[in-house]
C-alpha cells in the first residue's frame, strides 16, 4: 500500500475534481428527484464486457487465497477462512483472513482521527468521493460477485442494489453530513456592553468527531447499509471499525481495503477504516458495542441482537435497522391482474430477503372491489399465489428474481412455517427447490404462501426472514388497515403498500401509516419493484416503530455524529458593535 | 381559560406578526453575533417601575394560595403545598397545587399532538413565538420573583439569566427546529425508466413528531434549560410533560399555564403542555422516563440521576445536562489583578450554583508568570482568596453576586468539605453567613476555598455543588493543562478558562479542551462574568464528556425530535423526465 503525503495543491485538485458531481448530488437531495451519476444496469457500464470479465477474474482470484489487509494488531499464525459459502455453489469461498486484536484497532483508530478530523470539510468530502469513484471504477463487478456469492443476490441485484445504489446512498450521506457541518460557522465576532465596558470577543467553533464508530454489516445486504453509515461517520471526522457478518466477509474486506488505500494515498492514516472479524461460535458484537472507546454504533441485522444493541449502546450513539412486518392492504383496484403481477414480483424479489420485502397482505374477507365487481377473498389469494407460482416455475425468471437463499436456517424456517401454516390456515403455495439455469447446486426455494385469519397473529406478527407471505382475512377494508398499521407499530415495519380507489380511505391510510412509521407506496403497478428505495429521494427507516431509526439519510442520521466545541477570547481586532 | 378556535386569517396575522423578529433571530443564529429582542436589565424594561410592581404583586398573590391549572386527571381533594421554601425568607411559599394522574397526562398529550402536528410549521413557530411574547410582556417580573424565591438567584439574575436570556435560548431552539424541518421538502416528482416503461411518482414527505416529551427542570435554573427543550419539542410537533423539582415548582407552573393559555387561544389543545408534580419522598422521575408513551427525555439535574436517565431512557431519545468539574488553568497573565478580579466574581456568581461555574483552578507550583516576574503559587492563591473575600465581605455586593443558597444540603456539604479540606490541604477561605441587606433571614454562605495538591483528586474530582473552589498545585503549566483536561474528560465539564500568553501553549490548550469537550474562554477580564453563555452565539454542552449532550442548540438538539415519513403514488400529472 503506497502512502503518499500529498501537498495542498494535490488536495485542491481532488476537491475540484469532485465538485460538480457533489453539487449535482446536493441538488438531487434538495429536490429529491431521480438522479444518479452511475448507469443503472451492468450492460450500460463503460466497456461493459471487458469490465465484467475483469471483475469476475478479480473475484475468482480471491478464492482459496489469503486476503491481504495490513491492519494493526494482526494475530500471528496463518490466516483462517471465514464462514463464507456461496449460496450458488454451496462450496466454501475459502478466502482466508487474519484477525486483528480489537484493542489494537480501537487504539489505531483513535490515533488516526487526529489529522483526519482537522482536515477541511471539503477535503474529507473529496477524499470520500474519491473512494466512491474507486469502488465504482475499479471494483464494482468484483464487488458484485463477492456480494452474489455470499448473500445469494442475483448478479444484477448485486450490481444495482449492492453496487451503484449503495454508492448513491453513500454520496447522499456525504451531502447530508456536509450540510450539517456547514451550519456551524467557523468563527464569529461578538460584542456587547457590560456596564460601561464594551466586551469584544472572537469566537472559534470547531467540529469535533464523536470518536470511533462500530458498523455492523448484515449478511444479506452488506454494502447498502454499511456504505452510507461509514460515509456519515467518516465525513464528520470519525473512524470506523467494520464488523462483517461471518458469512459475508469478502464484500466488507474489499470495502475496507479500498477505503484504506484511498485514505493513505491522500496522506491520511488508513487505520481510520479497519475490520474486526468474528465467528458465529465466538461473536464479538457485544464486546464491540460495550468497548469503552465505542462512540457510535451502526447496526443492521437481526431484531434480537438489534434490541440488545439499542438497549446497551449507551453512551455510544446508536443507529439501527432491524426488521419488521412489511404490510400490504388491498381494498379496491382498477386492474387486479396488474396489481397481482406487481405484488408477486415484489414478493419474489431476492426471495424476500430484503428489509423492504412485503410479508403480510391484509384483505377484507368480503373480497376486493374491481371495475368488474367484487372478487372474493379466496379468489384474490388464489390468483396472487398463481402469479407468484408462475415466476417460481420459470427457471430463468426465478434465477433473476428469486435468486438464491443465503442461509440454510431459512430452509428450516420455511419447513417449520409450512407445517404450522397447514395446521392453522391453508397453504396457497408450498416451497420447493427450483433448478437454477446457471448454478446446478444453488440453494433455492420457491415461496411459501399461507392463507390465515387475522386471529393468527402469533404466526404472522413478526418478520419471517425469507420467501414467506401471509394472506390475511380481515373483517373489512378499515379493519384491514387498522390491523396492518397496528402490527407495524407493534412489530415494526419499513415499507407498506396500499391499493385503494376511495380517496378518503387513501387519506386515512396515509395518516395511519405516517403514525405507524412505514413508508407507503400507493396503487403502484408496472415494472418497478414496489419496494425499490431510490437514493436521494426515498427516506428509509423512520424511527417511529421497532424496525429501527436509520433514516439513510436525514439530519438526524448525521448531526449527532459530531460535536461542537468553541473557544472565545478578547478580539484582536475590534468587532463591530451591533 | 378561553379556548377560541381561530380561523386561517387570524393565524396568518399571527405568523405575520412574528416574522421579522424570527428572521432577525435566524440571522443571529447564522452569524452568531450578539443580539436579543429584549432589554438586558430590569431598568431598561418598558415602564419598568410599574411593570416591576405589577410583577411583584402577581408573585405575592400566589403565596399561600392554590395555583389554578386545569389539567386532565386532577386528583380529588384539596391542593397540597410543594416543598417550596424561599432561600431569602426561609419561609414556605405556601402555594398549593393539585396533582394530576400521570397516565391521564400522557393520554391527553397524545390526543393533543394530532392537530398540532398537522399545523403548518410556520403556524407552530408563530404560536410558540407568541408564548415567548406573553412570557416577556405579562409575566417576566412575576417569573423573576418566582425564580428568585425558589432557587435563591438574585433578582437581577432571575430577570436576565432565568428570564430574557432563557427566552432567547427558546427562540434559538425555534430557529434550529424550523431549519431542520425546512430541509425536508413537502413533495417531489420522481421519474425513471424501468425497462421500456416510464414510472412517474409523486412523493409526499411528512414531519411526524416522535410523541410525548418529558422535560425535567432543575432546582437552580428551572427555566433556562426547560424553555429551549420545550420549544424544540413543541416546534417539531410533540407534546411536553414538565417535571419540576419539588422545591422549584412555581416557575414551571407559571410556564405551563402560559403555554396552555396561548395554545388554547389559537385553537390548539392545551394538553400539549402539562405538569407532573412529585415530592422528594415519592419521586416520579423513573416512572416518567420508563413510561411506555415517553418518546423524548430532556433532563437537567444531578449526575447520579442523570446517569440513570441516560442508561434507561431507551427507546426514548435523551438529552441531558448534568454537571462537571469546570476548570481554570493559569499559566501567564498580563495583569494579575484583573484576572483575579474576574475569576473571583465568577467564582462568587450565584454562589457557584451554576452549571457553568468554575470549581478547579490548576496552577504550576512554581507560580504564574507576569510582566513583573513570576508570582509564587501560594501568593496567587492568597490574592485570589482575598479577591473573593472582598466580595463576600461587602453585604450589598454579596447580595448582588453571591445571592442565596438554594438548598440546606449545600450548607452541610460546605461543612464537610471544610473539615476535609483542612485535613488534606489548606483552607484559603472559610465559609460563613453574610448579612443580606434586604432579607435578614436569607440563607447565605460565603465561599469555601481550599488549596490542594493535584494528588487530592478524590476531593476535587467531582462537582461539589455550591460556593466551593480548589486551587490545585501542579508540576508546571503543561501538567496543569493535562490534569485539567483529563479531569474534564473523566468527570465532565461544560466550561473552561485559560490564562496564558504563549500562543503555542494556547493552541495546545484549545486542542486539548476541544477533545475534552469543554467550552473554553481565554484571557478574558473585565465586567463580563467569565461563564456568561450568550444565546444565538455560545454552544452549551458538547456531548464529549459526562456532563451531558444538550447543546442548546444545534441540529443534533432538534433533528431527532421528529421523524420523516413518506407516501408515493403514480403521478396524477406527468413529472418531467431527467
Amino acid at each position: 500500500m503506497k502512502e503518499t503525503i500529498l501537498n495542498g495543491q494535490d488536495l485542491a485538485t481532488l476537491v475540484q475534481r469532485h465538485r460538480s458531481v457533489f453539487e449535482r448530488a446536493q441538488q438531487a437531495c434538495r429536490e429529491r428527484h431521480c438522479w444518479s451519476p452511475f448507469p443503472e444496469t451492468p450492460a450500460q457500464y463503460p466497456d461493459s464486457a471487458q469490465a465484467q470479465a475483469r471483475g469476475r477474474a478479480a473475484f475468482e482470484a480471491h478464492l482459496g487465497r489469503p486476503f491481504a489487509l495490513a491492519q494493526p494488531g494482526l494475530e500471528d499464525g496463518p490466516a483462517r477462512a471465514a464462514e463464507e459459502i456461496s449460496p450458488y455453489t454451496q462450496q466454501p469461498l475459502g478466502v482466508t483472513y487474519r484477525r486483528a486484536d480489537v484493542d489494537a484497532l480501537f487504539d489505531a483508530a483513535e490515533v488516526a482521527i487526529g489529522s483526519w478530523s482537522k482536515a477541511a470539510i471539503e477535503v474529507r468530502i473529496a477524499v470520500l468521493m474519491e473512494v466512491i469513484d474507486v469502488l465504482y471504477r475499479d471494483h464494482i463487478f468484483e464487488m458484485a460477485h463477492a456480494v452474489m456469492h455470499t448473500s445469494g443476490q442475483s448478479f444484477n441485484m448485486s450490481y444495482a442494489g449492492s453496487g451503484v445504489n449503495a454508492l448513491d446512498r453513500g454520496i447522499e450521506a456525504l451531502v447530508h453530513a456536509e450540510q450539517a457541518m456547514r451550519l456551524v460557522p467557523a468563527s464569529a465576532n461578538w460584542a456587547r456592553r457590560f456596564g460601561s465596558a464594551n466586551i469584544e470577543l472572537e469566537k472559534h467553533y470547531r467540529i469535533v468527531p464523536r470518536g470511533v464508530a462500530v458498523c455492523f454489516a448484515c449478511a444479506s445486504f452488506p454494502t447498502w447499509n454499511a456504505w452510507p453509515s461509514m460515509m456519515a461517520s467518516l465525513a464528520t471526522g470519525n473512524a470506523v471499525i467494520l464488523k462483517p457478518h461471518p458469512a459475508t466477509v469478502l464484500p466488507i474486506a474489499l470495502t475496507v481495503r479500498v477505503f484504506r488505500q484511498v485514505l493513505a494515498q491522500f496522506g491520511f492514516d488508513p487505520n481510520l477504516v479497519t475490520m474486526a472479524l468474528d465467528t458465529s461460535a465466538e461473536p464479538l458484537g457485544k464486546l464491540l458495542v460495550k468497548h469503552p472507546k465505542t462512540a457510535i454504533v451502526d447496526f443492521t441485522g437481526s431484531v434480537r441482537f438489534g434490541q440488545w444493541v439499542e438497549q446497551n449502546a449507551h453512551p455510544a450513539l446508536c443507529f439501527t435497522e432491524t426488521a419488521g412486518c412489511n404490510t400490504v392492504v388491498i381494498d379496491a383496484v382498477d386492474d387486479l391482474d396488474a396489481v397481482l403481477r406487481s405484488l408477486a414480483t415484489t414478493l419474489c424479489m431476492f426471495s424476500a430477503q430484503m428489509c423492504t420485502s412485503p410479508q403480510n397482505i391484509y384483505i377484507s374477507r368480503h373480497g376486493v372491489r374491481t371495475p368488474q365487481g367484487v372478487v372474493g377473498f379466496d379468489e384474490v389469494a388464489r390468483r396472487l399465489a398463481d402469479a407468484v407460482g408462475a415466476i417460481a416455475q420459470d427457471g430463468k425468471k426465478a434465477s433473476m428474481i428469486l435468486a438464491a437463499i443465503a442461509s440454510p436456517q431459512t430452509l428450516a424456517l420455511l419447513a417449520q412455517l409450512q407445517e404450522e401454516g397447514a395446521r392453522r390456515g391453508e397453504l396457497l403455495l408450498v416451497p420447493g427447490a427450483y433448478a437454477h439455469p446457471e448454478f446446478a447446486e444453488a440453494r433455492t426455494r420457491t415461496p411459501l404462501m399461507v392463507k390465515l385469519d387475522k386471529r393468527d397473529r402469533d404466526l404472522y406478527g413478526e418478520e419471517r426472514f425469507g420467501p414467506v407471505s401471509f394472506v390475511i382475512a380481515c373483517d373489512d377494508a378499515d379493519d384491514a388497515l387498522r390491523q396492518a398499521t397496528t402490527d407495524v407499530r407493534e412489530f415494526g415495519g419499513l415499507t407498506a403498500f396500499l391499493y385503494a380507489t376511495d380517496e378518503a380511505f387513501i387519506a386515512r391510510a396515509v395518516d395511519a401509516y405516517a403514525r405507524a412509521g412505514a413508508q407507503l407506496t400507493i396503487n403502484l403497478t408496472g415494472p418497478m419493484p414496489l419496494n425499490f428505495a431510490a437514493a436521494y429521494s426515498d427516506y428509509h427507516v423512520t424511527g417511529l416503530n421497532p424496525a429501527g431509526n436509520a433514516s439513510l439519510t436525514d439530519m438526524a442520521f448525521v448531526a449527532g455524529r459530531f460535536c461542537i466545541t468553541q473557544s472565545r477570547r478578547p478580539a484582536r481586532s475590534p468587532a463591530p458593535t451591533r
